[in-house]
């Protein structure tokens, strides 16, 4: 087999964002894969691409539905798993394109979870600018520097919010729009309410940008927020952008 | 003011790993900023750069020593900062090249922190693709996915390796070259050994990988070397790569 099923990481919403790499993978696809798992995203990243995709590209909008049973999650990724099998058994090349990198918080992987033995030395993933990497970067402050620790926390029901706040120097806080309440009552508590930036709709005409959380609430929240914790605080690096 | 300085992540080494953002500010430098901080990094930053430059581009290879004394090394930073000064102040385009992503272990952000508040306007910063996103996407192997935390994690003396171990679900460990006797004890002591990926010199022709570190001590390690470990580990995900 000569064809592939690539991974393509896109970006968070800005073109430019994209990689040579990427612009060259999507230049050759028989078939775009355009996940709808997450409100809007499956449009954006498609906008994204769509300017170096062949005019002929098949487009295949797959749904990865947030099923309540975990069994019905599992049989829908495998039913979409032996849809790319079926592609890659006709010869074609078939990229799956996300949102921010491939590789982190991205529906790609249950394709790779779920696909047989026999495809996975076809695969081949291409990396993307993570919305936390784009995040730090369009307002100007580290990440993450010298003897420090940086955090991925997607919040869940059993995610000891406080414990991260106090292990660890820098915190990006995914699913903060389900969770504000419980976030902003941690902060408060453990005396970090100055410690945060927090951007909804990052990129967007309709980004905002918060310093100060403290008059929100959960209903103001957007579904696209994330929320960067530092230890030390914005007060130097917000200069850049304010 | 109308000209810039820019932060520039290139990404790992692959130059097809520049975003078009990364290239189009390439090509507009006056002037080129390359750090030698860490072993060949500079000139790999260069190499993967140097294809987009202006042929008369100023290229400054700019030290950032690891002197014992903080105050020196502070110095040092400053005086760094003053050189980007005087060029903005010349007109100029500055570029300050990173490897991997500029605001993640960057040598860029001792730029910024010591950067006069007047030229704080001025600045512009690139996201890269880092070595952790690069990793998980050439092994293709998910760096958090689902519910799941991911935490970067510089190995310094502090560090309580079996603790970060037990609290999250996939950890990328920097610095592993100095400290990977300590590190292999508590993969031992906690019984994780069989759940790691290592790779050495990352994309280059001296790359290795290692599923299995049971018979490698601390001189077997080179310095460019990273490790992941993944609660789960990685019997699934090998399957793509060996």
């Amino acid at each position: 087999m000569n064809n592939k099923f690539y991974g393509i990481g896109v970006g968070v919403g800005d073109p430019e964002q994209l990689t040579v790499k990427a612009i060259n993978i999507l230049k050759k696809l028989d078939v775009v894969i355009v996940p709808e798992a997450k409100k809007d995203e499956g449009s954006t990243a498609y906008n994204i691409s769509k300017q170096y995709l062949k005019d002929d590209v098949e487009v295949i909008f797959m749904e990865f539905a947030m099923l309540k049973d975990p069994l019905d999650r599992v049989a829908g990724r495998q039913a979409n798993t032996r849809v790319v099998e079926r592609l890659l058994d006709e010869g074609k090349n078939v990229g799956f394109l996300t949102i921010g990198d491939s590789m982190t918080y991205s529906t790609y992987v249950y394709i790779l979870e779920n696909i047989k033995d026999e495809y996975k030395k076809s695969i081949e993933t291409v990396p993307g600018i993570s919305s936390f990497a784009d995040m730090s970067s369009r307002f100007n402050f580290p990440l993450v520097m010298g003897d420090e620790s940086l955090k991925i926390v997607s919040i869940n029901d059993n995610t000891d919010i406080e414990k991260e706040l106090c292990d660890t120097d820098n915190i990006v806080f995914m699913k903060v729009s389900r969770n504000f309440d419980k976030l902003k009552k941690a902060l408060e508590k453990t005396g970090n309410m100055d410690n945060i930036i927090m951007v909804s709709n990052s990129g967007k005409d309709t980004e905002k940008v918060f310093y100060d959380i403290s008059n929100l609430t959960k209903q103001d929240i957007p579904y696209f927020t994330t929320m960067i914790f530092k230890k030390g605080g914005f007060n130097e690096w917000k200069k850049f952008s304010l």
